[in-house]
């Protein structure tokens, strides 16, 4: 029998049609916009319901609106194959952030489905709800809801900024039943699910620098996020104070930053997964002058890792530290309070398995972390065999120019329908 | 003959009664306000004028509106012995800030006299205007205008902020010639100065955390101020960009101004004079966010030294540390411009003499650099011998809650007294 991953020219050509019309059907100002919950994102469930009518496979819309599309295997009775992503974006985002992963998995079972094979054990393409969370903050909401581990409260207290509903309100406009939400059904269980492979743009513009068309996810990062850090030291005289009685924010402020940037350097150097940004960072606009020694600064802190240990001993070691030049420099260093998004892990046989298919099918590809996070973060905390492959997107996403060339796709669902084949043949 | 300074009582308790004046005629809002050229400076002229009358003296007012006060002495051919400051305030500053320096100027002439002695060589007060940055942003202008010294673009380009008018606007209007200022006239002859001696409260706390009444200045610090530090990086995705590939703006500047800090310490270490300051240091509050690797970060510099050669060195240092910094991290540090004050030149001589004095006469003092400008680095620059007494203060100047004990003026007035006796009896 041909391998399937061998001939994929026609659903990849479908693939290209079917972002067309995502793309026409959810176009705004500058780039697409896909609300959770809201028009746009309906548009494309749409499409992929009526894909799947063609294809003739089984629908399932669950109580929190997400999609699943399965190609029925010879044994019902074993755990499926998933894959799948969401369908929503950011406001004025790209047109592939998400939705190239539903496209994938439809354009996979059309391919079983244009060989005329039935798979071993079920195949289904979950188009997951509001997974962006510039729509309600709450992470990865429609896969959470999917398991039951959607908090009551966020049903509530998130509130789209567009519209001043709630999500709940949102829900039940839509026609789905966030009573069931909030009584925490399971609309999926995690036992019935084989594994959970996840193909997504790169989020970044790593694969882009390197020329390479398809990463291999080592592990989704967890992050810790410091929003308002605040130092207060005491302003002063910039000609008159001599170095030893000022209480300087600023210079304070840098020797922290500083020394989080040695302690990366360093976790690095041992062989751990650590990004660290500083994206805010400021004195007092309202009375910061150049001749004034800065009495308060503010900055935030996201620091992300594969590694939920390593992000448990950076927060110690930074409050260690906060302590140390707090002391020395007679200034309160803050670091507020902070949340701790655990990391996704990854299924090491997966990520083998991608590898050497990738190598075997001569698919030029990069073994990285996910820095963003994603729905397969959920389920591989479930420990459900969770899997990413990336695909190269030339301008990074979340905006408008977001960029997926065709012919990577096609590598990245080559790379996902070699996988899918072996997993059920296996 | 009992020396002057061995009896000031009643020449104190007039200077408080002239400090009672200047304050309940110039209060404001939140202190007080001098306005230079303006109702609260004029105010201050005229009492000290008034006081001028009273005791005798030979009074001159110059074309730039300065004051002179003389007590003349027995050979007029002889250069005088000059002391002094200003009499404008910051909006809503103190009432010594420069007023000391008048007020103690007159008190010693008081004191001659009433023990009804003449000195050697004429003793001149001078009531400087206009020294303040906060009316018209150019330095010493007064002083400077007193020696032909000030540029006339400033009298048509400095525009008081409360009124809108120029400068030479306000000295016409006030009475003055602006047109021989703007002619370089010289109003005052170096060559007939003997010496300048300030006195002036410190401007910051030095004194005051030290418990000293009296400080003695070693020099006037120049500065070298960058008001508009830049540096372009690139924004990115904080989750997904490596390390090696980011191009961060506040790890740049972080780095940098960490750079300032050990430059800073390495010169102290030397035993040269240098203070640094970053007052401002923010990234950019419109599009800066937690989740995103800051591409742009803006900050000042303000560093000061008594010794100009000090200063060119740490900007070709920084220079170098920008460039290294830029290449190794791919982003641009650009310094903006510069300006650079030159220091005043302290008359080690006259130092040396307050020093003894003070020790001769139980004053307990502080030998320390002047961090802000004053009026005496013009004297200093032109090579007239100048030396400045600071005066203890308790909450920093330029500020509502400046504070001044009548007690510590007592010590600065007898220095001076000393000093200007020991000088013309010398």
């Amino acid at each position: 029998m041909t391998p399937l991953h061998s001939d994929l020219e026609a659903e990849t050509g479908l693939a290209g049609r079917w972002f067309d019309h995502l793309r026409n059907h959810s176009k705004s100002r500058l780039g697409v916009t896909r609300a959770s919950y809201g028009a746009g994102e309906q548009m494309a469930h749409d499409l992929m319901q009526g894909v799947g009518q063609m294809l003739g496979l089984e629908k399932r819309i669950d109580a929190a609106g997400n999609l699943y599309l399965t190609l029925p295997g010879r044994d019902r009775g074993l755990p499926a194959i998933m894959t799948g992503s969401h369908l929503d974006s950011v406001p004025e985002g790209g047109n592939y952030d998400g939705a190239a992963g539903v496209v994938a998995g439809m354009a996979m079972l059309a391919r079983w489905c244009r060989a005329g094979r039935q798979p071993q054990r079920d195949v289904t393409v979950m188009g997951v709800r509001a997974e962006e969370l510039s729509w309600f903050p709450a992470p990865y909401i429609g896969s959470r809801a999917a398991f039951g581990l959607l908090e009551p409260e966020a049903l509530d207290n998130c509130v789209r900024p567009d519209t001043g509903r709630t999500l709940a309100e949102h829900m039940a406009e839509a026609g789905f039943a966030p009573e069931r939400i909030r009584a925490r059904e399971r609309q999926l269980d995690p036992a019935r699910i084989a594994c959970f492979l996840e193909l997504h743009i790169e989020q970044g513009t790593v694969l882009a620098e390197m020329g390479l068309p398809v990463g291999i996810v080592t592990g989704i990062r967890g992050n810790l996020r410091y929003r308002d850090c605040h130092i207060i030291g005491r302003y002063g005289h910039a000609g008159a104070e001599p170095r030893q009685s000022r209480q300087d924010a600023v210079l304070a402020g840098v020797e922290f930053v500083s020394r989080l940037e040695r302690l990366w350097v360093e976790h690095e150097g041992a062989g751990k997964d650590l990004v660290a940004t500083v994206g805010r960072f400021h004195t007092d606009a309202a009375v910061h002058t150049m001749t004034k020694i800065a009495g308060e600064l503010w900055f935030s802190m996201d620091i992300r890792s594969e590694d939920n240990a390593v992000l448990l001993a950076v927060d110690r070691e930074l409050r260690a530290i906060a302590a140390e030049i707090s002391a020395r420099r007679r200034v309160v260093i803050d670091l507020g309070s902070y949340t701790n998004a655990l990391p996704g892990p990854i299924d090491h046989g997966h990520r083998r398995r991608l590898e050497r298919l990738a190598r075997d099918l001569g698919i030029p590809s990069l073994v990285m972390a996910s820095g963003a996070g994603h729905d397969s973060a959920v389920f591989g905390n479930l420990g459900i065999p969770t899997a990413m492959i990336f695909v190269r997107n030339e301008h990074g996403s979340h905006n408008p120019d977001e960029a997926l060339e065709l012919a990577d796709f096609a590598q990245g669902l080559r790379l996902l329908v070699a996988a899918v084949e072996e997993i059920d043949g296996g």
